[in-house]
């Protein structure tokens, strides 16, 4: 039983959290209207599961150093509900009343769903279903990487259950023990247009994420008393990660906006605001809520031994860039131990598996879950590691708007795509990576790798860990032979001239697969007579226009050669950089539907071989 | 308690089958070992599950006429067991031991993972764990448009279970309700790179399965008997839908390769093969399996009232083309009776609403779950509807995996992206489709379509319903003012030039959003006596090159101006289309990370508005 002092000082923060749930909730109501836009309604049914999370000691955190590894984290994954997320830190001193009037505003760091322009924020969100995964990064980081004890809270909507990504999270979070993570589901039976499937039936929630592995507590969201004690529960959970389970009432607080149809992702107008407000009631603006610190330890550090490997592969010997690549990881690896490895349920196939037989606590298996992986990879590089994530290329597209979102969080993520293109052979389509680079090279500042040899692979393999941003490196399946010498440097941004004369009448441009169809092309044309430049554009992104715009002025024309469709891709990515200039670029490119066949059977059908590169070339000869 | 010549009856059916499994375990070893490569121990496992499906009366199946609509459906969502499919399909007697032989040789339509090129596939498939989503869409189609009483079945991995799409189709089939969808899940407990995450613990995937709403039964997955009692349990399962979860044996059947890991994915070779036929014991290359044929029934037939709907919009009031949208798909639908509407949670955003509202039997809510949704869009167009799939420009590369497949199954899907570009203002970055053009670009003979007003939305939209392919149509979030006449026509690769004159100096191209800038920079340069060819290049792919030739010739440059990525939008689109013409290209795009705003402020900073243009014509005079 409780103490009296014990009771008194409890009910004198649960007095104060009711006032700072009010403020908060004037903060919402005022900043949305003063916007004339935003998500009050998905705000206000959150208002005491945030306010008792952030200010009962529950929550750890020290707001002068928001990237601090001891922090506790919280992700709201239901960003739209961003007016709470600034409110609360208002709520707790950190930004002012006057800043809140700036949400939506341009320029303003509180924008209309979270960035990592809020310091407080830990990813961008707002495209749904998202925010689970990245709690899975930064809790796998807790547990497993830094060893610390800080929690990972995401605060979750209910539609955005349907998101299939959500439950890759929950299985991963329970097989990974994530008992250091916990979900607080917002029941508000209300998504954009009408009811969720659900409604207020918990027990469906109850069912289904218990089944998956979680903890799960039930409670009124808006009962102070039952809030603490679900998080005063929570937080002793063992082995499994937790899931609250809340029922609340969208709109509340605000009588004729409570738990109505058609109030999603509306703000009041003035008019409204005001009898809003004088529902509140009285509301104390000069209340501030506390936080409690965190303790102070240091993240457990990678020492590890100065393997000095060296890059070795014997010239006569092809390799295949996958394999290269997993070499490569292994290598580098006491250069950058912040390294993590990501890979969906082939790494055997993406060479994954070297690093994971060097540094098993460094690799987490993600299972066939590509958007949780993307997630999670976003999650862990918000923690300080650098995640090297791999599958197929055609499977990053599973997780292209996880992708997508990355780039809004200032991510650091290399992503590996292997068995690009049609040259993977037999197995066909499905497993053909051929809109990689497109998809890659609409991220902003993204870079675009696509090595040919194992060489150049291990070279950008360091590249891609020494750069801070979001890389795309693409491999390829079958063994390709050693062009380069482990002395030759290679640099985002660079390219190799690897066959140049004087007479040179047209320039072919391939990397991956196609540069060795284009050296073949070119000894088999020079036997003709005819001599070509190649380059290996080894950096799609950003492209080397210097010495493109050099084989524009000294060759007639240019031919790009990719083992990837027209759009997007290599041959676009030279248009654009030579769009100024007069050379016409001619793109061989994938163009008719892919089959099974053997790797050099369809680069013919494709018209993406040697061959077609000679004939190609004859063919403009005789313009 | 059966007869004795019931159980005769069984017993002999019983015999049949063994050997009939006996005979596809045989083909499937004979076919891989054949081919060099493919997946024999995941064609195993579920050998008897299959074999007892097809052959026992369960299965109703006119071979006569694959596509026709009352036969049964099935289809391999883990499509690596591909062998197996075509083996059932070979003891059917529908193909030869030696068409057997062609198994992932170039230009067989026994491909390395189904392809349409088959007969008897449904769709394609290889990237997991979407095939329960287009089983979805094919038994909504049986239960809600065509109401025949076929059924769908999906053959499912255990691996696969763990992609979050799996569950997306799960939630919806119990919501709908789908009782005539059965999924047969081959628990054989090894992924590619070693065991699942629960291995043989049915227990798991009964608890989650049956927390989705499904029935679910679970048996051994090579005791005939059992799987037969499974199968009747199931087609008598009423307003659930039915998961047999069969514990199994990777590579049953041959004992050196059954259970073991290392044997993903890999093909016996000659002398290992032998080894296997011999435990095989006798094969009876003769026999063959009979299949039940369905009824025949008549589908139900949508017989709309005609109309007579017009396109009417005053002239002087503008209207969001997003808007638009929604009001053509209901005017065209007397025309095109076989449409059918899909949206994520957001039709009133989208206004796929109005259909909605007067078709209700034709709108299909998919919640948030977008994969589930495009995966359904593309069962529903293998029988033949036409869906029109809508959410935001930017949620559509959730799906961008399930698109990037159906491209491959000869799919009849128009998506539709609403609220394209940093032009939607305050939500910010995450709401805001900024490679949509970029990404649905990629997909091999796509249509890709930008309106800007609502005169030429309707068009397109009667036009995307008219023509058979995967069509992207790009949905602007703001009102536009009313450019065309509703007599205008618009075509699929057509273009509308709206300014010009003998003294153009520069051809600006825009579409959508830019396009009304581009009318408004011409306003203002035409004041300083400076003119601009204008191009509305509402038809991004195909594109209209023959008017871009002509412009490129006309004038001395090009600047294209898009709300999208600089990467694989309209001003690579142009630049291919121009790419052997000596005009110099300038492309306005997105090129700063967005942030929220007013939609003006933005175009204003991202250098895509009308100021931006103006003033990228100048500097291109000083040249």
């Amino acid at each position: 039983m409780p103490s009296e002092e014990g009771s008194m000082a409890e009910m004198e923060m649960i007095e104060k959290i009711k006032k700072l749930a009010t403020l908060i909730r004037y903060y919402i109501l005022m900043m949305t209207t003063e916007a004339g836009s935003g998500h009050p309604t998905s705000s206000l049914s959150a208002t005491e599961l945030m306010a008792c999370l952030l200010f009962s000691g529950i929550f750890r955190f020290d707001s002068d150093h928001p990237g601090a590894p001891n922090n506790d984290r919280l992700i709201f994954s239901k960003g739209h509900a961003s007016p709470l997320f600034y409110a609360i830190w208002a709520a707790a001193g950190e930004i002012s009343e006057k800043d809140l009037l700036t949400y939506r505003k341009f320029g303003s760091a509180l924008e209309g769903h979270p960035t990592v322009a809020f310091p407080f924020a830990e990813a961008a969100t707002g495209s749904l279903g998202q925010g689970l995964s990245i709690g899975v990064g930064m809790a796998l980081n807790a547990k497993y990487l830094d060893q610390l004890p800080y929690r990972t809270y995401v605060l979750l909507g209910d539609s955005e259950m349907a998101e299939g990504s959500q439950w890759e999270a929950m299985e991963i979070a329970a097989y990974y023990k994530l008992d250091n993570l916990i979900g607080i589901l917002d029941v508000n039976r209300l998504g954009q247009r009408g009811q969720t499937m659900y409604g207020w039936d918990l027990s469906v929630y109850e069912k289904r994420i218990s089944s998956f592995g979680w903890k799960t507590i039930l409670l009124d969201g808006h009962s102070i008393t039952e809030i603490l004690a679900a998080y005063e529960k929570a937080v002793r959970g063992k082995d499994q990660p937790v899931m609250l389970i809340a029922r609340t009432i969208k709109g509340k607080g605000v009588s004729f906006i409570e738990n109505k149809d058609g109030w999603h992702g509306k703000a009041l107008n003035r008019e409204e605001c005001d009898r809003a407000l004088k529902e509140l009631g009285e509301v104390d603006r000069s209340i501030r809520g506390e936080i409690s610190l965190p303790e102070d330890l240091k993240p457990k550090e990678e020492n590890p031994r100065e393997e000095k490997k060296k890059i070795d592969y014997p010239a006569d010997k092809p390799v295949p860039t996958r394999k290269a690549y997993g070499n490569a990881l292994t290598r580098i690896f006491p250069k950058f131990p912040h390294t993590v490895s990501l890979d969906g349920e082939v790494s055997n196939s993406t060479y994954a598996e070297i690093f994971k037989e060097a540094y098993p606590k460094r690799f987490f298996e993600m299972y066939i879950a590509e958007q949780n992986m993307a997630g999670a990879a976003l999650g862990l590089s918000r923690r300080g590691k650098i995640p090297f994530v791999s599958t197929f290329a055609a499977f990053l597209t599973r997780a292209f708007d996880q992708i997508r979102m990355a780039q809004y969080s200032d991510a650091n993520i290399k992503f590996v795509g292997s068995h690009a293109g049609v040259s993977i052979g037999e197995d066909g389509p499905s497993q053909m990576g051929l809109e990689d680079i497109a998809i890659f090279r609409t991220i902003l500042d993204s870079v675009v790798l696509y090595p040919c040899d194992a060489i150049s692979t291990e070279k950008l393999v360091e590249e891609a860990a020494k750069h801070r941003g979001i890389v795309y490196l693409r491999t390829t399946r079958k063994e390709t032979p050693i062009l380069y010498a482990p002395s030759e440097e290679f640099t985002i941004g660079g390219s190799k001239v690897l066959r140049k004369s004087e007479e040179d009448l047209a320039t072919v441009i391939g990397a991956g697969v196609t540069l060795h169809e284009a050296l073949a092309a070119h000894e088999a044309l020079k036997k003709e007579g005819i001599f070509i430049r190649v380059i290996d554009l080894y950096s799609i992104k950003p492209v080397d226009g210097t010495t493109l715009q050099e084989a524009a002025r000294a060759t007639r024309s240019i031919i790009t050669v990719e083992d990837h469709y027209a759009e997007g891709g290599i041959g676009e990515a030279v248009r654009s950089a030579l769009a100024t200039s007069p050379v016409p670029i001619y793109s061989l490119s994938v163009k008719k539907k892919p089959k099974s066949g053997k790797p050099q059977e369809l680069l013919d059908y494709e018209e993406i071989s040697r061959d077609a590169i000679v004939k190609k070339v004859k063919e403009l000869l005789q313009k």
